[in-house]
């Protein structure tokens, strides 16, 4: 049980690239964060030391110390044994394999933790926080260098047989499709995510198309950010703007399949590129995804985009840390 | 309350060319059962006619009497108000929109009725007869005219928000693919369906390419039916062979979807084609969708084809009586 003082929750979202570390109250008030880089290619010890540190970071700019924390909540990218506290594998922290991320950690800090996977973990955050706890059936989608998903069902996060619900993102659309990261062709992640967005963007550069993105980023675009996209559609950018309505009517059709299959509430988009365009790909994808949906699926149905942006994650992991207190 | 000397249940498929009523007993044993054409083309009202007179008829083989029963359970091809009993729509019975039909039938038989949808309803049955009611997630996929599916999602059947959940049939797998009925384009019972299946069929014959099937069908292939195929690949037919190795493929990469995005103990697969080639299909829909599953999603699946068959409706529709009972 937590100490009776204890008074604060502590979320953890841990990234390929950046760990963030956010103090919330009993009411999930943001207190105080920290955000460190993950250095991931350092190896699992480094970025065990790491995390230990971006949350004690954070306790410092929340001005808590570490008895007043009840708890500390992870969301981690990949396959996680929430049981266990496990990850079993994470395809963007190289070498983590069935790394006792929780026992680990809460030796270091001394604390209880929970380990969930990181889509999950938002979906929660965006329940919990957001939308007041209400809808019974959400699809949470967020959409980066990938394309996560978090299934709240019944009113509970559905996570499945071995916690791997929720795999959105390798939904295969088009047979045949661009390869995968997976290794599969076609997936949902592979013709509608940043990444597939940035592909586009260079393939079109080499068949000679022109676009503004190459004045501030040169002929190879080096270092494009989703903020890039951005600034090319504030200018104007026909190409940039094409490519991203063409990925608006991939993410509609994945939405209209997941809308088809859970009848949902509630869909809501999360993740870097809804953050940098959303507002520009959400009519479309709205307007995709309706269009699809059968008859009668989408009666009661909305479509949103999350306004918890970079703080969904440690949100989500601050209420896992919530729930899992209340259900021992 | 059922009476105290009620000791069966009744359970109805309707379907779009015939509806089967099957009386079971207390552990869901069958007693006896009917057959009738569904005569749909008349109207509702002959409709409404011909279930009560199959359930007449089922319980006559049965040896029991109306007073015997202690409730009626229907699978509905549509989708369905399973709070009211009424079905909203229902494509492959015209006029069929906003019908009553639990009222109008309980009515008629003097006897409570639920109505469900019947993918559902079939995913029930097999869920509690064939399995002894223990997987906590199983997809069930019916491949006949259409493909239906039902799911039963931490033990218990997952409907949704507005009861539509479920609709796997219309899961976009082919942008940009063959018409669906439904209008979209690239649906899975586009591209694997029986009605796939006889359209591939078709369309190879006009291109020029030979079948055993003309021999006894004629150059139309008229009143082609689930049956012809298992003949044709018994006569060795390479067409048939080949459009049906493609279909199992396609049934695959749905499947492979699915299992990626809820994680099931267990995908049963049932329905008239499954029913007439399913031994064919079998062993390449669970290669292919294995090979596309996401690393740990699969590790305690089991694919398989239901063993119930044309029965799977009746008995679903018993469970659902039954379940219905002991909740109020």
């Amino acid at each position: 049980m937590a100490n009776a003082a204890s008074n604060c929750w502590v979320g953890v979202d841990l990234g390929g690239t950046k760990v963030l570390a956010g103090v919330f109250d009993q009411r999930l008030k943001l207190l105080g964060s920290a955000k460190l880089s993950t250095r991931a290619e350092r190896g699992v010890e480094i970025v065990l030391e790491r995390i230990g540190r971006c949350v004690g970071e954070a306790l410092e700019a929340a001005g808590k110390k570490r008895s007043d924390v009840a708890g500390v909540g992870v969301g981690a990218p990949g396959a996680v044994d929430v049981a266990r506290g496990v990850v079993l594998f994470a395809p963007n922290l190289p070498g983590w394999r069935n790394i006792p991320l929780g026992r680990r950690l809460s030796k270091a800090l001394g604390l209880p933790v929970v380990v969930g996977n990181d889509a999950n973990v938002c979906t929660l955050g965006v329940h919990e926080v957001e939308l007041g706890g209400r809808p019974r059936q959400l699809v949470g989608v967020f959409v980066g260098t990938g394309i996560g998903g978090g299934l709240i069902l019944q009113g509970r996060l559905y996570e499945g047989a071995c916690h791997t619900a929720g795999e959105v993102g390798h939904m295969i659309i088009e047979v045949n499709g661009p390869k995968c990261g997976c290794g599969n062709r076609g997936c949902w992640e592979a013709l509608a995510s940043r990444t597939a967005i940035f592909r586009r963007i260079r393939e079109a550069l080499q068949s000679g198309e022109k676009t503004v993105l190459t004045e501030w980023l040169g002929s190879e675009l080096q270092d494009l950010r989703s903020n890039d996209l951005r600034k090319a559609l504030e200018r104007g950018d026909k190409l940039v703007h094409r490519i991203l309505m063409q990925a608006a009517d991939y993410l509609g059709i994945g939405l209209a399949n997941l809308i088809n299959l859970l009848n949902p509430e509630v869909v809501v988009l999360g993740g870097g590129l809804m953050q940098a365009v959303g507002d520009q790909l959400l009519p479309r994808i709205q307007r995709t995804a309706r269009q699809l949906a059968m008859p009668g699926t989408a009666r009661r149905l909305r479509i949103t985009a999350s306004k918890l942006g970079d703080e969904a994650g440690i949100t989500g992991a601050a209420v896992l840390a919530q729930r899992w207190a209340q259900s021992r």
